[in-house]
């Protein structure tokens, strides 16, 4: 190889043996995976010193034609990555195996709903899509504390592979709180899960087969719909009342549909806030055992309550193993734990374990850890309680701003714990329109359709107040209220 | 209620109050989900103090008969929780329904795999069966430092839900390191994954229908085997020689199997340590693109190596965007951050990022900020070095051992990187055996049979000398050599 370098150049010589260095790799004299000489060899050949050829290397990497690498050396990158930004890019990398995707039964509702809840996120409107805590008052320090500890006694352990089933202490101390609900459960019982959202994801893939017909309510909770669709069960519904899920319906379907599984959300149920009764969990636990189906009981928010009694879980009258109770940390805590559980006996845990390791193997042992000394160590139940109040304040404060705001027809109940109020529209109202319209004023909501099982535009929608102060409750209602009021004049 | 009490008995008030209640509780006056008086209305009744009564309470609740709530008093748990020891409780909880969960194809054969490897994790055991690094010199003192700025400074956010495709700032430091591997990548082409086995699980489930003819190394990585198995590929295996798969074979297979998925471990190939040549990449790129198959690469552990080039990602020769590539941070950082990514495009990336919220809506997101920290400190580098250098020290002591202890007739190459020796054992020796004898020595390892698709007894063992210093290493491998010739001898 010869640069050719001009000493009398007004350009700086570093600039120059870069420049030399890239036409040379341009022609193909240094193709992508070779090294480049040695800047020792270099500042030789060159005679400069070899500062400058470090600093010709380094405008190289800048530029993205080679990479640095201590050991190695200087290392030629591919040219196309520099032609990366090209429009013809994704034209290239669309083989035919790639547009055979997307053609599975199950896929492309569930990819409109999806969407959908996209479009509620949206960057600075207020939040009333979502189901989650005021992020200002999860306990932050608490756990960073617990985090902390954990990393100073648990050192390297906390930090390896745990056992696909969960962190035993966790386990342990799950099982406590379980039983304290009633609910039969050992140690060996609890099966760790990355969120309840994994819970139902491997639950539907150790008992449904695709063709198989699943029993939900509806409306219901959107991602465990999602799951049950897509992997190709036969979704049937079953109105909510005041009162929960109507048993007499189910039992008609029982009769008629030998289904494969029964979901439910017995408590504030997503997204209507009804409880089911204690009568109906009973019923609900002797139709299980009388034709042998099984149930999840999805108890994801049993600890954000507003003072009045809830019944026991489902799980805590079953006698006979039919229910399978299964929690998260997502709401109650912090969604970013992503940490969940199941209760499963037998067989069913056994498989449970197995999806578990061929899914991620296991959940963080140190969040795992991290999580058992925050449960341990005594502030849990003051937080539940403080987010508790704060809620019961939020959800007050909506229902006065919905009093004013909301034109006459919309109703809607006030449930007794969790973070959302499920309202009715009135007549001429649509929700997919209303959506469209209230996110142009930077407000959003969940439109109705996400949550039944058939998606059309519905004439429900749910707002959440956990994560909105007084202040946004009350502008974001008013303007939801007047563009309603707006439609239902249009409409008319 | 009247509960009788003695004012003259040795019995404490307390206990006398407590018993009464107990036989209230178990005759059924007060049932399962019920309420017991308050200690007011209680104390006023019975003419003691509150208490005296609250000391009842605290004895009933140890005992398991109540649980004390704050707001709602106290309530009456099942009376049958405290028969869970008694030996009915297998056979009550076994529903019909659970009896048929077992019998899907693929799950009993990878059952047997997945207990052979739980039977290699013996507690105390010098575990050479492991594929990880020393807990004693993860970077838990750096990563903690990285836990604690993300929650100081992002506070909430970072305990909040995170996209489903995973936190931006992290996508995008992955994206610019894999640029440097020559890897097409955008921040929007990375898709963070819980571990590279989430990788794995999301990519079969996204590309394999059951049936469909998946090519891997034989021998493999076990965990990727039993995801293709269970979810009921047909499992085809190329061997693996000096220079990696065989592409000759593998020309072969495409011609005739139609097959709809390759799996490659390239670069320190699991189990073999093997490094794939440069001219095979490029030759394995070929054929996917002339066949129209996508090619999973599994990087997973290319930054613990031992000095000589490793030629680029298999990846970084695709034109086409055939070549899937995945990686994970488990081998070369922490398990427990239980984080990997996948580059996908188009269509693939659409399909993976809907697969990955059903499966567990996001990984964790303290967990993605924690690690885009220290991937960006400048720190990660360092760390890769001194691993490196210490792994490489102890795959050299183990290497001295293997010559002093091991019978001739044993085998094995050295690789250039990596946590593991690949052993071909000499004839006569079992395998199964060896493990099963070992093991009642406290020393374990990875039995070949755990890596080939068709599992059988196979004379081979993986050797993982990264969590294990250089005294266990020799003491280990001398138990070992001495049970294999004791074998030998026996056998003739």
């Amino acid at each position: 190889m010869v640069l050719k370098l001009r000493r009398d150049s007004e350009s700086p010589m570093y600039l120059q043996i870069k420049e030399a260095l890239r036409s040379e790799i341009v022609s193909g004299t240094f193709p992508h995976g070779t090294f480049l000489p040695s800047s020792r060899q270099l500042s030789q050949e060159l005679g400069v010193s070899r500062i400058t050829v470090t600093n010709a290397f380094a405008e190289l990497e800048a530029d993205g034609f080679v990479q640095g690498d201590p050991r190695r050396g200087v290392f030629v990158l591919p040219l196309w990555e520099k032609a990366m930004t090209t429009p013809g890019k994704s034209v290239e990398l669309a083989p035919a195996w790639q547009q055979s995707l997307d053609k599975g039964p199950g896929w492309l509702s569930e990819k409109t709903r999806l969407d959908l809840l996209g479009q509620t996120r949206k960057n600075g409107a207020i939040p009333f899509n979502a189901l989650r805590h005021d992020l200002h008052f999860l306990p932050a320090n608490e756990f960073r504390n617990s985090l902390n500890n954990v990393l100073r006694e648990d050192g390297g352990l906390a930090l390896d592979y745990e056992v696909n089933e969960g962190y035993l202490p966790l386990r342990r101390t799950l099982a406590q709180y379980l039983r304290r609900l009633g609910i039969l459960a050992d140690a060996e019982d609890v099966v760790i899960t990355s969120g309840g959202q994994q819970a139902i994801d491997l639950l539907c893939q150790a008992l449904v087969h695709p063709g198989d017909t699943v029993i939900m309510e509806n409306p219901t909770y959107t991602n465990a719909l999602t799951v049950f669709k897509t992997r190709q069960a036969r979704v049937v519904g079953v109105p909510v009342d005041t009162e929960g899920m109507n048993i007499d319906m189910l039992r008609g379907l029982l009769e008629k549909e030998s289904p494969r599984l029964i979901y439910t959300v017995p408590t504030f149920h997503n997204p209507t806030g009804v409880i089911m009764s204690a009568t109906r969990r009973r019923e609900l636990v002797t139709l299980a055992h009388k034709y042998g189906v099984p149930v999840i009981e999805d108890d994801y928010m049993r600890e954000i309550r507003f003072g009045s009694p809830i019944p026991p879980p489902i799980a805590s009258f079953d006698r006979h193993g039919n229910v399978i109770h299964i929690g998260t940390f997502s709401k109650s805590l912090m969604p970013a734990l992503r940490l969940g559980y199941v209760v499963a006996h037998g067989a069913l845990r056994e498989r449970l374990i197995t999806l578990k390791r061929t899914a991620d193997i296991s959940s963080s042992s140190l969040i795992q850890r991290a999580l058992n000394r925050y449960l341990t160590c005594g502030e849990v139940q003051k937080h539940w309680k403080r987010v508790s109040r704060l809620c019961r304040r939020r959800q007050m404060a909506m229902v006065a701003a919905l009093e004013q705001h909301f034109p006459e027809g919309a109703q809607w109940s006030v449930a007794e714990g969790g973070f959302a109020i499920w309202v009715s529209l009135p007549q001429g109202v649509s929700a997919r329109r209303l959506l469209h319209e209230s996110l142009k004023h930077n407000v959003s909501f969940a439109p109705g359709e996400l949550f039944f099982i058939e998606p059309a535009d519905q004439p429900f929608m749910r707002l959440g107040f956990a994560p909105v102060n007084e202040e946004q409750i009350e502008r974001g209602i008013k303007v939801l209220g007047d563009l309603m009021r707006q439609q239902a004049k249009r409409g008319n």
